[in-house]
This record gives C-alpha cells, structure tokens and sequence, in this order.
C-alpha cells in the first residue's frame, strides 16, 4: 500500500541528493562496541602514466561524509517513513531511558488532536524517550563516568580519516573522544530522540565543523523546501543544520526534518515561543517556553541556542551602537528585560533548562543576543558583557553534566578576531566556541559568504570548533538550494583551511593528492576530488568539452603550446630519463644535459 | 565621418560600464598644480526618518573611483579614439623626453607594414615617446630629486578619502607620497607612454590596491572580450590590470587596452617573446626580449613582470615538488635555463633592462616563478631561494631610480601567510608586495577565488601592497565576464577587509553608513552604498520585489513582525522618547519605563 504522506521532496532534488559522488562509494568501517560501523566516502583516483607509459596506481582518498545514507544506494530512502534509527539499539541498550505513553508537551497534544494538519503531519511510528526518574542521559555525564560510548568509538573512527600508521601516536582514540567530552571541550550533540543521526563532535580538538541555517519565515518557504535544503545542505557537507522556522507550521516542519536527518539538528525555541504568543515578546513566560524545549526535546533536537546571557544590565549599553541589537532572540529578550524590567528568564530559570537538557541530551548553545551586528560595534562592551553571563552559566551546566557550546560573532574585522577567540577560551574554560562567521566587512551584501568566509576560516584557525554558515543572501532574502550550496561550499573551504592550519593530522591528503592530479592533468580526477565535482567539471567544459581535453595535456588557460605544467613535465621528465633524479646528480649533470636536451629537441613529451 | 575601425566593445556591455552607479556622482578635487583633478564617486544617501517623523540628512559617501571617464557622463567615449590623455602635458612639460619619429622595435614595424591587421589595428595618433639621452623619467627618479609630481599630488588627494579634519595629522601629503616613493617603498606606475591613467599607488602605507587579469590564449578569446574585460573589471574596482594575452595578434589586442585604459597596465613580456618563437622557449635570445619590452614599453605598458629570479640553480629544488614550477614565466626560463645549461639571461641582462625602463618609466614587478602550485609546495627553499634573488634584483633596480614590486605566491596554508610577508619585507629592503592569493586549500577548484580571497585578506592586513585577483575559473578555465566581476568583487572586499585591519584612517565610513542605513531599513541606500548595487538589489527582490518592500521597515528574513532590528528600534525609541539616551538615565529609569512601555503596547512602531 503506497503511503498516504505524499513525498515532501521533489523527485528531481531528492534524485540528486540519492545520487552518489563521481568516482565514489560508500565503506564502512567497523567500530569494536556493536552495531558501530562508520560510513566514509572513498575516491578512486585514475593512474598516472609515467614516462615509459606505464601505469601507476594512485591511492583511493577517503573523505568525511555527511551526506547520510542518502548516498548510500543499499538503503532505500523513503523520506515519510524517515531514514533508519541507526542508534536506537545502543540509547536503549544503556537501560536508562523510558518510552513515554505519549508526547509530555501541552502545544504538542493540541497539535496531534487536529485533524486539519493530518495532510501535513509526518507519521511517527516511535513514542518519545526521557531519561528515567532520576537519570542523566548526556553523552558528557557518561564521558565522566569513564564510559565510552558507541557514539564516542563511532567519532574517534570518522575523525582519523587520513592519519595513517606513521601517525599511531596522534590517532584519535575512543578514549580521547571521552575525554574531551567529559573536560566540556567538546560535545556530542545527540538527543535521544534523534536516533537516525550518525554522530559527530564538535570541539577544537577534532575536524572543524560547519552549520547550515535552514528554516521558513512567515512570508516565504514551505516544508518541502527546507526538507530539501536540509538533505541538500548534508550532502555538500553540514556537519549540523539549524531549523530556524518561525513562520506557520514549526512543529510539523521540524518532524520531517527530524525524521529525515542524518546530521544534529539545532533550534532556537524562543522563536517558536514567540510565535505562540503572537509576536508579543512582553507576553512569553517560563511556563509556555518550558512546554516549548520539551515539546521540541521529545521530537529530537539535538541543540538549543539559549539567550540566556542577555541579561537587564547589558542592554542599555546597546542604545549606542551603530547596529543596536541584531541578533533576532537577543531582540526578543531584550524586550521582554525592558517590558517587564525583571532579569531574562532564560537566565533566572536556567537551572530549570538544565533539568530538561539532561533528562534527553540536549546540548546548550549559548547564543550570543548581543553579539555585534556591525564593524562599528565589535568588541564592545555589551558583547564582552554578555560572554562573561555565558561563561558563568558554562559552569552551572556542566555542575549538571549538560553539554554547552558558546555562540560567537558576527561582524568583527580581521585583527579584532583573535581577541574573541582567546577571550572565550578564557571566560569560558574552553567550552567549544561556534561563531557565525565573523563578517570581515560590511560593505558586500551579496557577497557576505565571502566577506565571512574570510573571518571564519581565520576564527577556526585559531581554535573555534564549528563555524555557522553566512550565505550570499544574508541581510537581503532567504537563502535558496544555491545560495545553500553556495554557503556550505564556503564554509567548506573555510573548515579546511583551519584545519590545514592548525596541522591537523592527515588534513592535507586530499589537497596532496587533488595537486598531484592537476599536475598530472588526471582531469577526473581533480573534478572528482574537489569539494563540487559538479562545478568543477561544469567550468572545465565550459571552454573545453569535448571529453578528449579531459585527458589532453594541457588546459584551455594556456592553450597546447603553452602550459607551465607540461613544461616542468618535460623538465622532469628529461631529468628522470637521464637518472638525475637527486639534486646532486641534477647539478652535476646540468652540463652534459643541455647538449642532449636540444639535441632531442625540447618538445619531447608533445602529443596528439 | 565615422570613424572606420568597429567600436570592439559590443554596445551592450559599453552601455553598461558607461551607466554611472546608482546614486552617485562624478566630481572633482582639484590639486594646486595645474591640471590635477581628482575624479570621486559621491554617493548620495537618503535622510533618516526619525521618531517624531523628522527627516534627518545623512552625509553622502565618497569613495575611491578606478572606473575612470566612463562612468563620466561629460565625456564622450570612443574606444576607436581612445580616453583622454590627462597626463600628456604633464609629461611633455618635464621637458626630459623626446617624441620619437617612429617605433624603435622591429617587431611592431613589420605589423605596422602588414596590411591584413589594418582591420584590426588600433588608429594611434601619437608617436611614442622616450627619455632624451641621458635623462631617467622614472618617478622613483623625480622623488629622488626632491621632485613633487602632478601625479603624486593627483595621488594624495585620491589616498585621502575618509580621512576628515579631525585627522590632519594622518592626512596624506604629496610630500609624503613623494617620501615613500624615493624610499622605494611605494611604485606609481605609470609609463610616458599611458598617459590616459588616472595615477595611483601602490605600497603598504597606503589603501590595498587589487589587480584582475585579463587576455586571451591561443585556445580562446578575442580582441573585443578583452577590451571588454578591462573596462568591466575597472568599473568594479580594479586598480591595475595584467593583460596576460598569449594567443595571436598580442601586440594589437594591447594597443587597445591601453588606449582605452584609465589604470596602470601590467604585461608579462616573455609570454609574447614565446610567441614569437613559435613556443620554443630555447631559442628565446635576449636580443628579441629586449625588442619585445622596447615594443611595449613604447605601448605604454606600465609594469612588466619579469621572471629574473628563476636562477639555474634553483630549478633542481623543484624537481621533488608535488606540483613543480606552476607559474608560465618561470617554466619557460627553467626550460630555458636547462636547455642551454646557463643562468637565465633576464638575470645576465637585468641591468640592461633597467635601462628601457627608465627611459620609459616601466615599472618592475619581479615575478615569482618558483611560488608554490600547491599547500605542500608552499615556502620550500626554491620559493625562498627565488626571493632572495628578487631581493638582491631590487637594490640593483634601485640604483638606477627604476621602480620595483615583488611578486609572491600562490598557494599556501594560513598559517605560513605571515612568514611570507615578514621575509619578504626584510629581504627586499620593504619594496610593495604583490601577490596572487595565496590560496589556502587546493580542494575547491571552481571556488578559488574564495578559498585565495582568505589569504589575500591576510596577507593584505600584514602589509601586501596590491592583491592580485583569481576568478573562479582558476584551474578549469580562462575567466568571462561573469568570473572577471565575481573575482573583482573577492578582491575589493580582501583588500578592503585588510585596510579595516590596518586601521587605514577613513576605511570604516563607507562601512558605518551602510550598516546605519541597514539599521535604519533604507533599503536603497544599503543597495548603493555596496560594492555591487546591482547583486544586492537583484537578491532582495528575488524574495520582496515589490518597490514598497525596500521601504518597509522589515525584510523578507524575518517577516513583518518578527525583525529583530526593529525590537531593538522599538527599544531606542522607548528609550529616546523618555529622555533616556544616556546609560545613566536608562538604568534608573528601567523600573518606570517597565510599566509605560507595557501600557502604551510594546509595538509602539508598527507601520503598514
């Protein structure tokens, strides 16, 4: 019987997202806890052809995946029924969790009981978990009492990509995962009720991460589209993608994201408080934001930004910038501060938050509400303010084992970055720091991917562990597939390079071999290891089709006569005939072989 | 009479370099000595709206102009004439050169005496110019004498934007300008043969300047592309363009470049000698080098990068390389270098060629062949090598007044950046640092003007001088016009994230007022006030194109009721409206204001 939810994402995106990369396939590698077995993209690369016209083997290069098992062609997807709970077996397996009869919260109860929403629902076939009376569930409480966890020996595999043998000492063990985990260095963003994730970490210690703002406002997108820049997001590589909905339909908008995620998901709860209440900021109470993180925490968010450092005192340092307050829940409560002139109730209740956070493993995301929105405005008072509350309430979470990341800017040029970073390292006992860019410049909408790009890379050399992805849209209009593409890319490169930077171990085998087969010209094969085989190739065959300048010698920059490359190849070459392959019996031969290079005429490696 | 030659600028895009920018104007500093006007572009911006429903002026915006008279509406263009020659009298009126009664290279007489390119050549009407015997009409020359030229006085106006009167004492002066010149520390390019530019300057202490390349390759491209390119990539921010052109007909695809150029014109002579020897880089001579850069420099080229640092000695270092010599220069002098087992004969000859270019006032730009190909190449010893020759090239070049850059990579990771910049500082005696990138990854081809925009930014902050761009296409393909704009765009918002970071007095203006119009939702200033008005605009409306949306007081990312800079607008104007702008008066009255603001309704602001 076909299923009665129609498919919220179009055949023609959903093919794409299904289809695996070029040159690629799907391995697995087996953990030693059950039911671990982590799924890594390999590249198979062409072989070279020496000089003899012998063929050299190249090495496959495994890459990171987050694309989820839509890229796998043995799962069959099937986006109403979700994708498989990979890992149901091992939250229940540590026995300390109950199913509950049904949903706790009030907002969700009455969602259920209306029948004009059916057409929109997603059929869940699971029933909520909670941590039993008295339990907690974080993968941080875990850590500190020395146990290691499935999703700990799952990530210290995903995060050795590349280090090979040689490198024994620096592999990152399950151990280690454990370890930073249980200091706050790093989290493991894994709610319960999010079984279908393949987890990840977040901290300075491992690969840099990057996010993926997704989310309907009231007056454009529907479900299907942020379905669909979800699955699109993953499969470009978001490492974590934020639903930050807030027009009609949340609730139910979140469920298929949920249910068809294979990456963390983050929300920012006070937004749909806000819709509850109508936009009415003075009216949002502690009991319905209450009813709010439960509601979202039993569908499976695996992180909340909490505004919870926008406390009374800091706001009227805001009335002088340039930009005042930019940020859209420390807006909100700043309002509520202002129109009840009581402290924030994030901040008085966040004990209270730290209650629900552990009875499902919801991280915290301590959100920056006063985080400067302009050049002019950076580094302010208001800013450092507010990171001393987050640094404060950093403590009181982990006192709870509750996991917590701190959310940074923003707009702040380039020599004003490294004071952030090593600010919050300080003030917050190196909770792992996950900034929105930061916007280098304030003159390029359009271009604020890159303007940012600029800034993240250059915070994630200097040790924030995931960086919140700026499209070219922002400050202008929503993102669309490509400006979510466009984004990830981005971001993409700027992890990398951090990585790069910081020498993290095995980092730069894909950029040795992505070089190699330029130099080589193994056309597909530059295409095929590049962060958008797609572009790559689509660029490439802009000037040059046909499919023999793939493997011609020489690219459309230069033409056939003229490529630096093939130069040095010939150079190489030449040496490598004559056995002058050592620099010293390159000198030494230097003489001898100019005579003979002219005489064989120079152009010895031409071809058709 | 029409004039015979086709216009080679399509009228399409001609129209559109000739449309000046929304909002702005043309107008005109003048300097003391005769004939100096400074073209700016003002742009006007809307008042602000206050609270009471007053309009309050905002100061308009001048910036940094390099689109030259075609976004002039009082001049005439005809690329078939060429632009105005502003700098003629100026040179003529130094009284140290001599016209000369035809061209002195041989080349260029056989293509003036062959008939078939008359549909194709450019109709000069001057006759070149040299200095007289015995004279050097370099600027260096004149700084050195103690001379302040129209050129230097031109450039301090035009360095000056942004700076008020509160900052006299960081006012540029010509003295200053002249200061750095002489010391060897700042170039003004600027050929007695090119005298339609707009002079500026490049040097550390001074705004970071960008350059975009150009040309055309034996595989693709036309005359017409490439004027076209060069009028595009000035109008959105190029400060100087390379015409890299390797195809056929170099000589006049340049002569119309540079009569239609408002900026300097930078070449790489040895691609045209290559040429010239059907691509056989042995049989390059000095002899045909030398009638090569006497036939450009007659052109009017304004700096020649000129690969003298690629020593035979240093082309065994690469031999180990993962991707070898990558720069086309450098390939073919090793090629060279090899072939005929001697030390590279720009290297022999280097004093020679400072010669012509100071009879000429052509600029070097000391190419670097050996720059790294990829992160793993990047700062080995054949890079290093290579720059301490440049270094050691430099003080040869300066003992003639002849002015120098330094060319520098390529690819390398962030955290090498600095050391590039420190070394070069200190081993060219602080000569202007010019370099391609660098990029920071080799993973994103068809992202490459993003992953080299990350580290032209910094390496901009640590004191390069002029960021040579990289499109898109870099590594697939030559670049059109869409790549040219994109990679312009990169460059303008590195160069300017770098002169923020250097606290260039005045940078941040342009910055503040958009992020005040942002704040203030004056659309159509924030689109304006841009580096590319036409993208921003374009975006916004793709989600709210409706006129009535960019006055709206809210935007397509939030909604109507949910825009957080409205909350914190609502906020301020609590705040102004009660007398309480001061943080003082704010915090005392918090407790009253509670009250009020609840009374009178929070949404004090909303507007239809």
């Amino acid at each position: 019987m076909p299923s009665p939810v129609p498919s919220p994402i179009p055949e023609s995106t959903l093919e794409i997202c299904l289809r695996p990369f070029p040159a690629s396939e799907k391995i697995f590698t087996p953990g030693s806890l059950p039911g671990v077995r982590v799924p890594l993209r390999r590249i198979t690369c062409q072989a070279t052809r020496d000089f003899d016209g012998r063929l050299v083997a190249n090495e496959p290069v495994v890459v990171y995946d987050t694309s989820g098992p839509y890229t796998d062609p043995m799962v069959q997807i099937d986006v109403a029924k979700g994708l498989p709970a990979l890992r149901q077996a091992w939250i229940l397996g540590r026995g300390d969790v109950e199913e509950l009869p049904g949903a706790t919260s009030l907002y969700r109860k009455l969602r259920e009981r209306d029948a004009d929403l059916d057409a929109i629902r997603f059929q869940a076939e699971r029933k909520p978990l909670r941590a039993k009376a008295g339990r907690n569930v974080s993968q941080m409480h875990y850590a500190r009492q020395g146990l290691i966890t499935p999703e700990m020996e799952f990530i210290a595999i995903r995060e050795n990509l590349g280090r090979d043998a040689a490198q024994i000492k620096s592999r990152i063990t399950p151990e280690f995962v454990r370890d930073e985990v249980a200091r706050g260095r790093a989290i493991i963003p894994a709610n319960i009720n999010h079984p279908e994730i393949e987890p990840m970490i977040i901290g300075r210690n491992f690969l840099v991460k990057i996010n993926a703002n997704i989310g309907n406002s009231a007056v454009t997108s529907s479900i299907e589209e942020e379905v669909e820049k979800m699955a699109w997001a993953t499969r470009w590589g978001a490492d974590t993608v934020m639903d930050l909905s807030t027009g009609k339909n949340i609730h139910e908008t979140r469920e298929w994201i949920l249910r068809n995620s294979p990456v963390p998901i983050g929300t920012v709860p006070i937004y749909q408080a806000l819709e509850k209440v109508d936009g009415q900021a003075e009216e949002l109470t502690w009991e319905l934001f209450r009813d709010t993180l439960i509601e979202q925490a039993e569908q499976g968010v695996d992180y909340f930004t909490i505004h919870a450092g926008v406390r009374l005192r800091y706001v009227p340092m805001t009335a002088k910038r340039v930009t005042g307050i930019v940020s859209r829940g420390g807006s909100i409560l700043a309002k509520w501060c202002l129109a009840h002139h009581k402290e924030n109730f994030l901040y008085t209740h966040f004990e209270d938050i730290c209650d629900i956070m552990k009875a499902y493993d919801v991280s915290f995301s301590l959100g920056d509400g006063l985080r400067p929105g302009s050049i002019a405005d950076a580094n302010d008072e208001a800013q450092f303010g507010e990171l001393e509350t987050l640094g404060e309430l950093t403590k009181i979470a982990w006192k709870q084992d509750v996991q917590v990341m701190i959310e940074g800017p923003g707009h702040v040029p380039m020599h004003l970055i490294q004071e952030n970073m090593t600010k919050q390292l300080e003030v917050c006992a190196e909770a792992p720091f996950y900034t929105l860019g930061p916007l280098t410049t304030d003159i390029a909408p359009g271009y604020d991917h890159i303007t940012s790009g600029i800034g993240a890379a250059m915070i994630g050399w200097y040790g924030c562990a995931m960086l919140c992805y700026v499209t070219p849209k922002e400050h202008l209009g929503l993102p669309n597939k490509k400006d979510v593409k466009d984004g990830v890319i981005t971001y993409k490169i700027a992890a990398h390079a951090a990585d790069l930077a910081k020498g993290h171990p095995g980092a730069q085998v894909r950029d040795n071999a992505l070089s190699k087969a330029r130099f080589e010209f193994r056309w597909e094969d530059q295409f095929n290891l590049s962060l958008d085989p797609d572009t790559a190739r689509e660029f490439h065959d802009e000037t040059l089709p046909a499919e023999g300048a793939k493997s011609a010698h020489f690219c459309s920059m230069c033409g056939p006569h003229f490529c630096s490359m093939k130069i040095t190849e010939d150079v190489r070459k030449y040496a490598a005939s004559h056995g002058l392959d050592q620099d010293e019996a390159l000198e030494k031969g230097m003489e001898e072989m100019s005579g003979k290079f002219k005489e064989q005429g120079a152009e010895v490696y031409l071809q058709a």
